[in-house]
């Protein structure tokens, strides 16, 4: 079992990263007996798991209480997350409450924007179940929902008291949303970690195979890099922006296709790869190194180009109107290195525009 | 010209009180030149206010939008609030803009939560127009919407950057609504000010007057109990509650008759006689001081009963979704003399049935 803390004064929790930790209850804690929570999910994995989890929280005397959200970006909104409190005063919780959160990105974002919300402000408990959720969305308390004109536009910056990695849960996982989640973990080597980096050209095969010991190595070391960063900058003033690698581009292509349609991973991946013939053109990186980064990323079954029905001039728009536009400089992050990440704002459009195209045509 | 400062750290924020304050851009500070807004209020308001302060502000190189919103409290939720992000969004509003909520309660209310939740956060400034929300909603960093099934369920702890209180705004509000502000006006000096509460009956007919300077006194008194209430206990853990009185009657009252039916004072006012009937059932509140508390409200032109079609079993369930429930339990803010007040639970449901009744039948 692996624990790390991310510390964050008196709202500091912990991640507990194993196999099989949904099987016992004390993994739960601080839920205990005589406890009111509301488990948030979706019809997927309530297929999978809800049964199960109730018996065990029922066994264990917490009040548990329900709701089946559908399942996919395109229903993360406002009013699906209005089913989470209609479900909270159905059931007449009050603050004391907990909601647990069992799913992937798309319930974590929405279950903890709604707890912190809900009376404005009730604890949760992740249970990420996706790898992408689990080396992304377990550190940092970013909550929230899309806007149909942007992604993640509505959201709020709350911790959950707790966090669950079962790695066992990756088992039921399709295949194109590991690989998802593995363009998150490949972000963290570009922009962070050149071992890490390097560590995962010589294990991907075995990661793809869920090798358990591989894997929950390779979780706790995204983690444990990003709990770095949040930790020195929880409302993203400064260096936490860099885990946005890509995420320019990818937010654009996620709006432009409509959400749902690619993965939000699959988004990132793409985008990465223009982030770095971004960087390539201005003559800040190597073409060796894009070269590492789209040959690992193939081998992880991810795309390396934007869709090909959106051309360059297509990515413009939704880029300015993203949250890391400030007074209309789109603000980028431009990898330097296999390790190495920097903010530049002030980027001329004709430049980017040139990247995607380059990239698209190639 | 009255300056108070509510001290909260890094978010502390000055309240400024005159009349005339919006004819002057200065009394729009933080903003200033180059700066990015968006102007939040009503239909009402927008006919009287909207044109004079677009030409301040555009004059002052602010650059302004607006959104206007129906006016009521049937529209304080999540989809009427969803308009002020479109609004946002399609004017390529980025984290760096300020929100303005020129309007009441409502507009407040749901203009913060907004700014609380849009990219995660930016910055406000209110300009509360009603005499409610200049007493109420200017102090205390809560905002939020209504659930169908519940009032203010749904919500945040957000500070404004500034306040701003023209007391020529009362001069347009109908008298209704001047009654309404005057509930919880007298609510301060039942709870914590008992000399308040006699000048209060003093000065009832100079304040429906709108009498200057009588009324720029009561605003930042009633602001000033608030602030002292606030600065100890933000997130409402303890003796926030207080300031609850009448207000879990109230919520009953307004759920039940349909948002934008009984005026949240109305309520709040109906809400109060009913306390300090359980109070004095309980043998802990004396029948002269509630016959003080009824003739202030009466010549306050205020509700001194619930809605005659409402019977006192159909106030329970309302009351039990109450945010102030904890563990089943509802926490009823009791007045004790005239000046204090005191928070207590595990109270029999059959006494506030018994204390609805009487007042019903008196």
């Amino acid at each position: 079992m692996e624990k790390i803390t991310v510390s964050l004064g008196y709202r500091s929790y912990p991640i507990t990263i194993s196999a099989g930790l949904l099987k016992y209850s004390a993994s739960f804690l601080p839920l205990k007996s005589g406890d009111n929570a509301m488990l948030v999910t979706n019809q997927t994995l309530a297929a999978l798991y809800l049964h199960k989890l109730l018996t065990l929280l029922n066994k264990a005397d917490v009040k548990i209480d329900y709701v089946i959200l559908p399942d996919g970006e395109q229903y993360k909104n406002l009013s699906v997350m209005n089913q989470i409190f209609t479900a909270l005063l159905q059931k007449s919780h009050g603050r004391e409450t907990t909601l647990i959160a069992l799913g992937g990105g798309v319930i974590g974002d929405m279950t903890g924007f709604a707890a912190a919300s809900y009376q404005r402000g009730v604890r949760f408990i992740q249970v990420p179940t996706t790898l992408l959720s689990q080396v992304d969305a377990s550190v940092g308390g970013k909550t929230g929902v899309n806007h149909e004109m942007g992604k993640n536009m509505i959201g709020a910056f709350y911790q959950p008291v707790s966090v669950i990695i079962d790695t066992d849960c990756l088992s039921t996982l399709p295949p194109r949303e590991l690989a998802a989640g593995l363009a998150e973990v490949i972000k963290y080597g570009i922009i962070l970690d050149s071992e890490f980096f390097q560590w995962l050209e010589e294990h991907l095969d075995a990661i793809l195979a869920l090798d358990s010991k591989v894997m929950r190595f390779c979780i706790r070391r995204c983690c444990e890099l990003k709990v770095k960063v949040v930790e020195h900058d929880e409302c993203e003033s400064n260096i936490r922006t860099l885990l946005n690698l890509g995420h320019t581009f990818a937010h654009a292509i996620e709006t432009h296709v409509g959400y749902g349609n690619w993965l939000h991973g699959e988004a990132v991946a793409a985008g990465i790869v223009m982030a770095a013939y971004t960087s390539e053109i201005l003559g800040e990186f190597m073409s060796v190194d894009t070269i590492r980064i789209i040959n690992l990323l193939k081998r992880a079954h991810l795309p390396v180009r934007g869709p090909t029905n959106m051309n360059a001039e297509a990515y413009l728009p939704y880029m300015m109107r993203d949250k890391k536009v400030v007074k209309g400089n789109i603000r980028f992050v431009l990898p330097l290195a296999i390790g190495r990440a920097e903010i530049r704002t002030g980027i001329d459009q004709n430049i980017v525009i040139k990247a995607i195209n380059t990239l698209q045509n190639s």
